[in-house]
């Protein structure tokens, strides 16, 4: 199952070139998880408080077309891996069709590491089973070879 | 050759957890990427006034160490590729040795490649035989087998 | 009248004393400007591609209370003045209520006046009637005195 | 006695119409604050680890000129008030002059009230003796009548 959510491009995500600044992504894919970790019933800032965070440790990203000032995204996320601590995490940006009646255009194709950790010290710690539970159903489906 | 720049981490890099909330590792290299640009006599403000930019294609990050407010980075950037219009770019920020006397630790490898390109719509074109000559002592140089 | 709209307050508003940071508050403000001026029908992006912007001369602030990560907003806006070229836009930020059942707590004030204007040099022009006339409905109305 | 520092107008303060958008002035403001508690030998990372903090109470900003990308600015800041816990900082940018040789032009004047805290709770707490000894020197000196 994926995640969707629906952000819009801020005037302060553009640059002089008008287009959104590359690390203005990386604020909207944050958003996106913790929208997510909302959703599943586990705010981000509940987790913090709890002394747990998921701090990145990787992350590949491809920027396939620029995006602009008012522009409407729709932004996915699945899981690719839910392991003892680290969590794989895809994410999908696409913009309005050029064409009014054209599929969506992918704009933006990311993959994230996160670790479930203490923090700040950022030591990694088993997930909990309810918070796996809570993150299972969003794990990509692989098609299996019959 | 390998252009090196420091960096001060900044409150306003920081998280609620006191670390250096990721997306802010791409301002600092983006202002390393400024940095290089002026240092070898192509201000990026003045790629702008004419006509020209480098927006950025693909992105892959290592997030291997915590960075934390007051700490003193050391940031490098050499080049893996002069393409026809693509430029290959490897950053690395070590930050404070963990106790005096040892070694800088590394925090973070990135690794981007930019198009030198027309702006606002981003069409790649050759890069000017000029910057091709500033940018060429940056790139890393392989060690050849014997 | 007031223009309301809610915002949340995002882990990166945040800071490492875990309260918005105070200038993310003005990214905050000026998605609410935003928001207002799509909902009248003249959105920022489509001002700047015809060539105006509302830049800013004049910002007040008065910072009453600490908002935390996950605290929801109530976020109004209305006008104090629609002169030739300049507006004076009243902002307020309400937090969620200290205790469930008692009332908003009020933690920011924020009175800026902008200036309609030629970009990117700024040259004051009038406001055009069509925009004026969206506006006023949003003018403070001041008790008369009988 | 004026703090004086230098920064230069980066690529990510600016916004679609080719200037610094309005929001990052504040973070170069709080550069300065930072630059300035440092030279004077109380750096912020040290107090918010001490437990304490100087969160803003009142703001007040004039934006007298647009500043544009690759610009040097000289930033001033000096103290209008040393009391208890608040202290009233005076801020000033100034932007390149606009022809060689003239003088340098006035961009910003902000005036802000911190108040030094107890953090995260922000209790006002009485501004300790040394740190007062090392922020009395900046303190304007008003003319006296004679």
């Amino acid at each position: 199952m994926k995640f969707t959510t629906y952000k819009q491009v801020r005037f302060h995500h553009c640059d002089p070139a008008g287009i959104v600044f590359y690390p203005q992504f990386f604020y909207l894919l944050h958003e996106v998880q913790e929208d997510f970790l909302t959703h599943i019933g586990f705010p981000e800032h509940a987790l913090i408080a709890s002394g747990t965070g998921v701090p990145i440790v990787d992350l590949k990203t491809e920027f396939m077309g620029m995006c602009r000032h008012g522009d409407e995204l729709t932004m996915t996320l699945e899981l690719t891996k839910v392991g003892n601590a680290s969590i794989g995490m895809q994410y999908e940006i696409h913009g309005p069709p050029k064409t009014p009646g054209s599929t969506a255009t992918l704009k933006l194709r990311a993959h994230g590491v996160v670790v479930y950790s203490e923090i700040p010290h950022g030591k990694p710690v088993c997930i909990p089973d309810e918070l796996r539970s809570a993150l299972l159903p969003y794990l990509q489906r692989i098609p299996q070879a019959s």
